[in-house]
C-alpha cells in the first residue's frame, strides 16, 4: 500500500448527548477520529497520549485497523474527557466539561521511524505543541494542519508561526473568518493563503467544503444524510479521509486533491450516522467507494455548448 | 428564440442598507427581478400592479429587455414600498416598513395569450392569489412556485392546495423545515414532495442549492463571491435564470433541470454584486455562460477507477 501519515493529537472519551440517544465515556478525540478514518486509505502511525483508565477494548480497535500504536503513551493518571451536548439542529457543540487529565502535559517525542513519515496530519492540539512536532519531523512531503477558535484566540501569534511551516491548512467557516477577520469568505481564504499555506480547506459541515490555492476554488458538496445521529468527530473524520486519500495518491496534483476532499465527506458523513466511533470503524472500502460515486451522481452536471 | 415565461408576483420600490452603502426607492419586487434574470434566456410576459408614481425609467429598463409589460397595471394611488436592511454578514433581511399601498388589492387577470403561456412561474404572493392565476392558465407545460415563511405560516391550508397543482417548487431552508415541521432537510424535502411537486428545490444562499425529486438528488455549488453588496432578489434571480433555461431548453429531463439550476445560481451571484437590479440589468448572455463555465470548472472532480 501507499505512503504512511503520522498523526499527532488527542484521544479522549467523550460523554455526549444529542436529541436522538446518549454515550458514556466512548471513543473520541481527533486523533483518533482521523486515525480510524485514515486507516480506509494508507496505513497510520498514531501520537497520543492516554491514562491507565484507558479501556483496551478502544486500544484493540485501532490495531485492528492497522494502525501503528507504539507511540501511543499511557501515562499515570486519568484519559483526557469531555462532555457536550447537541441542540436539535444539531449545528453546535454545548461543552458541559472538559477534563484534560494526561493530554494536560503532552509533549510528544517522536522516534526516528515516525519522524520520517512523509504525511504529517497536525491535528487540532495548541499551536505551540504544534511547533514542536514540526521540529522533530524531517523531509516531510506534505503537512497538514487543523486548529479550533480556542486557538485563534488564545494563541494567535503561535498559530501563525506554524502557519509558514505547513502545506495544507484545514479549518471550519467560522474559524476562517474569525482568523483572517473578514467576514467574506473568499477573501478570508486569501488572507489566510496570504499567511503561509500554499492550500486552504475551509469545512462548511452539511454544506460540503471549499478549496483556496492561488490558482483555482473547488466548491465541493457533502452527502446528503437522512439520518445524522451525533456530529462529533466530523471535522477529523474528514481530515482522515482527506490525508488517507491523498497518501493513497502520493501526488499533490489538484485533481488528487479534489478527490481527496470528496473522500474527506464521505467519511465525515459515515462519522455522523452513529456515536463515538461506531459507524466509522465498522466501513469497508467498497462502501466508502459507494458513497463517493453517489456523491459524484449527486454532484454532476452538463456544460453547456452555446454561444 | 423559445417558449414564453408568464410570472405573477411584486413590483416594488425598495429602500435598502446594507454595511456598504445604501439606496432609495430602487427598483424591486419578486416579479421584477424574476423576469430580466428569465429575459436572458426567454421571452418574459409579466403580470404585475404598479402605482402612478412608479418611475417611467423603470419601464423603459424593462421593456429594453424584451419583457411584455401590457399587463403591468397602472393602479391609482402608491406603488408597494419595501424598507430593510442587513448586518454585516448579510444573511438576514430586517424588515422596517412595508406598505402594499396598490399591490394589496392586486387581482390578476389573464388575457387569453397570456393564460396560454406554456411555463408558468407564481412568484411570492398570497397562495389564494396563486391559486386564482392557475385557474386561469391553459394546459401549462410546467408550473414553478416560489413562496415565503410568511404564507407557511399564515395560510398553510392555501400554501398546501396550491401544492397540489404544481410541479417545482422553489423555497429557501428554513421555509422548508418550517414547512414540513422537520429539521433534516431531505426528510423535509421528501415530506414536500408528498404534499404535491414532483420536484422539490431548496434554496441554500451562498452554499448553493439541493434539488430533490423520487429519483434523485443535485447538490449544486454557489459561485463564491468576493464582493457581496445587496442579497435582495437573489433567490428570484435564482428563480429567473432557473424558469428561463428551462424554457429555453423545452425538455424537463433531469439532465435540463440540473443545468438549470447552476444558471439559477449564476444570475443570483450576479444579482448581489450591486444595489437593486443594476448588476442583473447589465449582463450580455456571454457574461452568463462565462461564469456558468467557472462554475463547471469549481465543481469538477473525477471518479475513482478502483475497487
Amino acid at each position: 500500500m501507499s505512503n504512511p501519515v503520522l498523526v499527532v493529537g488527542s484521544i479522549a472519551l467523550d460523554t455526549v448527548r444529542t436529541p436522538f440517544g446518549k454515550i458514556k465515556e466512548g471513543l473520541g478525540g481527533s486523533a483518533t477520529y482521523f486515525s480510524v478514518s485514515a486507516s480506509y486509505f494508507t496505513p497510520v502511525k498514531l501520537v497520543g497520549v492516554v491514562g491507565k483508565d484507558f479501556p483496551k477494548r478502544y486500544v484493540g480497535m485501532l490495531k485492528k485497523h492497522g494502525i501503528d500504536t507504539k507511540c501511543l503513551e499511557y501515562k499515570k493518571g486519568k484519559t483526557f474527557r469531555w462532555t457536550g451536548n447537541y441542540d436539535f439542529d444539531l449545528s453546535e457543540a454545548h461543552t458541559i466539561n472538559t477534563a484534560l487529565n494526561v493530554f494536560e502535559h503532552f509533549n510528544p517525542k517522536l522516534p526516528p521511524d515516525y519522524a520520517s513519515s512523509p504525511y504529517i496530519f497536525l491535528a487540532n492540539i495548541d499551536p505551540d505543541l504544534q511547533m514542536e512536532v514540526l521540529k522533530q519531523v524531517v523531509n516531510p512531503h506534505l503537512v497538514i494542519l487543523d486548529t479550533m477558535n480556542f486557538w485563534i484566540s488564545g494563541k494567535k501569534k503561535s498559530l501563525q508561526k506554524v502557519l509558514k511551516k505547513i502545506d495544507i491548512f484545514l479549518l471550519n467557516e467560522s474559524e476562517a473568518r474569525q482568523l483572517a477577520d473578514e467576514s467574506n469568505l473568499v477573501r478570508a481564504a486569501r488572507k489566510i493563503i496570504a499567511m503561509g499555506p500554499a492550500t486552504v480547506i475551509v469545512k462548511r459541515g452539511e454544506y460540503g467544503a471549499l478549496y483556496f490555492n492561488s490558482q483555482s476554488i473547488f466548491s465541493a458538496p457533502s452527502y446528503p444524510l437522512e439520518n445524522v445521529f451525533d456530529p462529533t468527530g466530523a471535522g477529523d473524520s474528514f481530515a482522515g479521509g482527506f490525508v488517507g486519500y491523498l497518501a493513497r495518491c502520493g501526488s499533490k496534483e489538484d485533481s488528487c486533491v479534489r478527490q481527496a476532499i470528496i473522500f474527506g465527506s464521505v467519511m465525515g458523513s459515515f462519522c455522523v450516522e452513529d456515536f463515538s466511533l461506531n459507524r466509522l470503524s465498522r466501513l469497508s472500502y467498497p462502501e466508502i467507494l459507494k458513497r463517493y460515486h453517489e456523491i459524484k451522481q449527486q454532484a454532476a452536471f452538463e456544460a453547456v455548448n452555446e454561444s
